[in-house]
């Protein structure tokens, strides 16, 4: 059964006539169209017992028919009344649209308050987000085979990014040789900036990459991913460029072993909440924990901000089909910092993941 | 005053006791901090009579700290509920706080709920969010400062992309080399999707960069913008890559004559629909009115997605420091593409545009 079909049983099933997603990235799950509206009106309404239409601006119509959308599309202008022309279509549907299914999470109090005032009759009180949460979290075949697409050219910038380490460049421009070899590639998007820190800047686990020339004989963290097919990779290494102190081969190694530890005990049946004890519980253990300041993993698919959440309090089991990142990070302000990071789907009996460059410390010659 | 003050200010004067900052764009505004959270949640909460605060997912904290903001902040860790946090700050602030205004514009229905639930005594009457679009529709002149730099680096852009052109190369291609020219340069982020579209592909307004080559003897369209400072550009220029025909040469020049008509008319006092028709009436009476299926420009500042928004039916008046996009096109499905954009910032008597480049027929050499 297809995505759209489980939506519209589950419309059904719980007593709603009307089902309206608003997030672009859940639309492009439904019906395969992909476009980010920003400030205009893209939507998707979905009927129990009529058949769904798409509303778009004017401009992407064409593409919405392009795609294959076999169900009718309807667009307007940028001087129209989106809910005006909404209000029209679900009349034609259904004279009486009183149960309503939206997207808490994602519609805004603006755009919920104009619908309620098109549709004063109506209750409002189905909740599609964790509907569709749930739907997404457990990956068909279809959607592991992209995400595993997606993972080799994670490998591929990372062989790039290692190749073009040099005293001579800065982490922006390391940065610039690896999204231009995948562009050069036809991977157009990467899918979050692409994080590479030398050195005492990699402690800063959100930061930005630097004009800071790379510096020899620290460690480097690379934190990267592309985006294709709409589905995406998300993958850390971090490497020394030359040899580097004992110190740090430590974090580095009290790193690896949280990672690989957590990645061979993830199955199915495991809670979310146990796996990152597992890998947090290693670090704790080796004095680090203070510096692991961050959750030990996230879902990913569409984006790199899906469920299951791999953290302290997260009692979901893990079930074949989800897919998260086991990132263990330590962060040593004025020191070093390390994070290593694979993100996988859990099988029958354990997890595989989705990138496969080296994880044992790698010494790259200086250059 | 401050952004941050007259907020107060409007606070204060609109009896609310409280204001909910929640777009991550508008918290840069006011606060200079810039992130974007996705699913963590990142606010800044003003009072009529109290000192700010902002709320940030712990990993931010530090970096709010180090750009200056010398009011409290306060993190949170990924499993703890961030709203009791919140309620908890503005208690020790204000034991009754019952006059709320938000961003109706941005605030998901979710968080307005658990925010009710929190706060079971307010109202959320005020909607902060056109009172905040007001207020960031007239630049400062620090503000236009960074749309010139930033349209100086469009121009860079552009040059790049003109001498990237080559029958060897696809429209990817040419966008690669572009975005590593800039990266090169420290200029991190494009403010959108760099569109390189050659031939008959530039019919599609909202269509991508492809892997298909340049063509030689046809227009190729550039629609680019990066991101200074949180401020960004967006200019479109389109060219011939060799020798074109007459019929294409006579597409260009009617969409000239509109955008450089509409330019040389915008003035303070005329409104938004006004500039439109100018434009408009210019590439209606050439025959070609029903190829012109967008508005005529877009505000911009720190987006492509602001006011004033110049198009049919808005009689918003044009006053110094607004910032705008014209940029007439007309699309000929199998036959041409051609789109002309500058962004301007209106003057005491006039408008000036951001970026510089040529807008005359320029025809490059084949190579």
């Amino acid at each position: 059964m297809s995505h759209l079909e489980n939506l519209q049983n589950w419309l059904s099933t719980n007593g709603y006539q009307i089902g309206y997603i608003s997030d672009f990235k859940n639309i492009q799950y439904y019906t395969g169209f992909s476009s980010d509206p920003v400030e205009r009106t893209l939507a998707l309404f979905v009927f129990a017992d009529q058949e769904p239409f798409i509303f778009a601006p004017a401009l992407e119509v064409e593409a919405v028919k392009e795609v294959g959308w076999k169900y009718p599309v309807y667009g307007y202008l940028d001087h129209e009344d989106p809910y005006e022309i909404i209000k029209a279509q679900v009349l034609q549907r259904n004279q009486h649209p009183v149960k309503w299914a939206i997207e808490k999470g994602n519609l805004n109090v603006s755009r919920f308050e104009q619908l309620q005032q098109k549709f004063p009759q109506a209750k409002f009180e189905g909740n599609l987000t964790p509907v569709i949460e749930q739907e997404r979290l457990i990956k068909t075949p279809d959607e592991i085979e992209k995400l595993k697409i997606a993972g080799k050219w994670a490998d591929f910038a990372f062989k790039v990014g290692f190749d073009a380490l040099s005293t001579k460049r800065t982490e922006q421009d390391v940065v610039a040789e690896i999204e231009y070899a995948l562009k050069k590639k036809g991977i157009t998007h990467t899918s979050f900036d692409t994080i590479v820190q030398g050195g005492t800047n990699a402690a800063e686990p959100h930061g930005a990459p630097k004009t800071d020339l790379i510096q020899p004989n620290k460690l480097v963290l690379f934190d990267l991913g592309v985006i294709y097919q709409g589905y995406i990779s998300d993958a850390s290494r971090t490497v020394a460029f030359g040899e580097i102190d004992q110190k740090t081969k430590d974090i580095y190694q009290v790193c690896l072993e949280a990672q690989l530890t957590a990645q061979a005990a993830a199955k199915p049946g495991m809670k979310a909440s146990q796996l990152d004890k597992i890998a947090r519980d290693i670090i704790d253990k080796a004095g680090f924990g203070k510096y692991f300041i961050h959750r030990l993993g996230h879902g990913m698919g569409q984006s790199e901000h899906e469920f299951p959440s791999i953290m302290e309090g997260n009692d979901m089991e893990l079930q074949p089909g989800m897919c998260f990142s086991i990132e263990p990070g330590i962060y040593i302000p004025g020191v070093a910092g390390v994070r290593i990071e694979d993100c996988v789907h859990v099988t029958a009996d354990g997890v595989e993941p989705f990138t496969h460059t080296n994880k044992e410390l790698q010494v790259l010659p200086v250059k």
